[in-house]
């Protein structure tokens, strides 16, 4: 599957720029507003951008991994549970989502669960939870592929519907061990520092779930992007890569969450070039590997409220503040428009 | 004027704590909003808190020293421009309060200029501005007792109309040297320190504000926190100052904007205790020395975005995220009742 991302289209820049120092404010007083309703307005290319339908698509699946219970102190079959949770919203996601009215969507991308016929779940399954690294490679090269481009159509559905920002969650009990793989693959930060607390393991947990993932590690040596994705898995990660690809494809702006759907996005940086001219960063995790992957890819987010979620929270709670900054764009009145003198007057 | 204002009642502390650490998420793993929800808990003395008719009261003033355009580059007339711009609803503070659904009142603490009969601003003027403390104190004892009940008396009204979360915001030309000033006093910290940018000065414009305030700082010696309200003053400033004490004294949650907001509850922190148990801290500004009084106060805003505006417009951005506390707090599933192992399981 091949996706055409363009880098920007800056010929805006100088109007939107302009437009946005004319309002009734000292010059760069609304700071990261202003930035953000300058990368929107290129993204969308025009000075009166909109956000329309906003949505996240939370992703979840299974990991062979968390079946020993050695890098995670939930059992797997919390996974499911969650996804179970979703549907009933009674999740944070959901309560963040309807809050500001983001449409959410849950998609099986491989839980290692039948969810027969239930209502409110886009069944996207892979497989009933990828393989176990410690053995051998989590998916095959097909399976990576056909996530890939399952996360892609997904989006393609959502854009025809209308939506032109959206965000990504995911749930996968075990998921931060294949992001912090997946991190130092990319990054080429040893796997050590890569490793967090995920949902919570400290002291001596922490350890050993250091020295399995360091383990794995040496023992794959994949060649490519999409080989370090297929070898470390995580469907719902493969599947958010593929999202993110084809949403920078239909220039819609991308809100990214936090350390899991950040290493779906190093990877999609590393197959492809301008990804991140549509992403925003929304909140920086508590998750210990997220700051050095914003730090490798050079992007401060918005908020830091010491949150370790995942689910697509972090871009939740952080979306207002993408809306205030095109709420300042559209809605001030210049100085003129005010009969306000400026500085120089 | 006395208030009252009593320390948080922290009985319902485990009970709301346990609320918090049952919904189906690792335990902390919300960060900031765990804090701010047990806070607001706590203050409405409920483990089912609710965020009311939120309002931002703005009060705009005019200071003596901005006559001679010494310490600000835009001219005092900006003060009652901007005031009209206000209620015609194209300033930055109404994008962000219609994007809140927040309640924004406009009160005349002190402008110089008559404003006549228009609809919607609080006719609160306590003179047509301040003298310039270059020669003077701003405005005398009485002034400034006056100026502090009536802030106290509008906090009444609005608590009166079922407001239970508060936030202030100002205007005026040359406030951010009253602030200054302020800061110095109430911190130690000197007063070359305490001078920034404000709504645009750099370079030797700063070098002279600095030099005008280091003199005015040496000239009076205000023996009360009282009397240093009176003397580095703002009819603005010393209203919040009113405000704040108030709303504390009501028991109400309130937002602390920035630089000259922050500077008003010091003065407030320094003649009453427990002032702060009902603050959250919206915002860090990057008017310089905002920083610096919040590690005098201990604290940390919710956002840090390099916004310098003022209005109330970091309190009204950041507000969101307060909602978002609650939101989880009330509407998402614990353990049991999704039926979701938690790691002990």
């Amino acid at each position: 599957m091949n996706f055409t991302i363009t880098p920007l289209d800056k010929s805006l820049e100088s109007k939107i720029q302009h437009k946005i120092n004319l309002k009734t404010k000292p010059v760069g007083s609304l700071g990261v507003l202003e930035k953000i309703a300058l990368q929107i307005g290129l993204i969308q290319h025009t000075s009166v951008p909109s956000l329309d339908n906003p949505t996240i698509l939370v992703f979840a699946g299974d990991h062979g991994i968390a079946e020993k219970g050695e890098v995670n102190p939930y059992p797997q079959v919390v996974t499911q549970q969650m996804v179970y949770n979703f549907l009933h919203g009674g999740a944070a996601i959901n309560a963040f989502c309807n809050q500001h009215h983001i449409a959410l969507k849950i998609v099986d991308a491989g839980v290692n669960h039948d969810f027969d016929q239930i209502e409110g779940l886009i069944d996207a399954k892979i497989a009933y939870g990828t393989k176990n690294y410690e053995n051998e490679p989590a998916m095959s090269r097909d399976e990576c592929c056909k996530a890939i481009q399952t996360g892609a159509s997904l989006v393609t559905e959502v854009y025809n519907d209308g939506c032109n920002i959206i965000g990504f969650g995911e749930m996968g009990i075990g998921n931060s061990s294949a992001a912090s793989l997946l991190m130092s693959y990319f990054t080429k930060i040893p796997i050590e520092e890569c490793v967090g607390a995920g949902t919570g393991v400290q002291g001596d947990a922490k350890k050993k779930k250091q020295a399995v993932l360091q383990s794995v590690f040496q023992k794959h040596k994949p060649a490519s992007a999409n080989e370090a994705l297929a070898t470390f898995g995580g469907f719902e990660i493969a599947m958010t890569t593929g999202a993110i690809l084809r949403a920078a494809e239909l220039k819609m702006t991308i809100l990214i969450d936090g350390f899991i759907v950040t290493a779906a996005l190093v990877a999609a940086n590393a197959m492809y070039e301008n990804v991140l001219d549509y992403c925003i960063f929304a909140h920086t995790s508590n998750e210990q590997g997220h700051q050095k992957m914003l730090n490798f890819l050079e992007k401060k987010p918005l908020i830091h409220l010491g949150m370790r979620l995942g689910e697509g929270t972090g871009a939740a709670v952080a979306y207002p503040i993408i809306t205030s900054a095109i709420a300042f764009l559209n809605n001030m009145a210049s100085f003129e428009e005010a009969s306000v003198n400026t500085s120089e007057s």
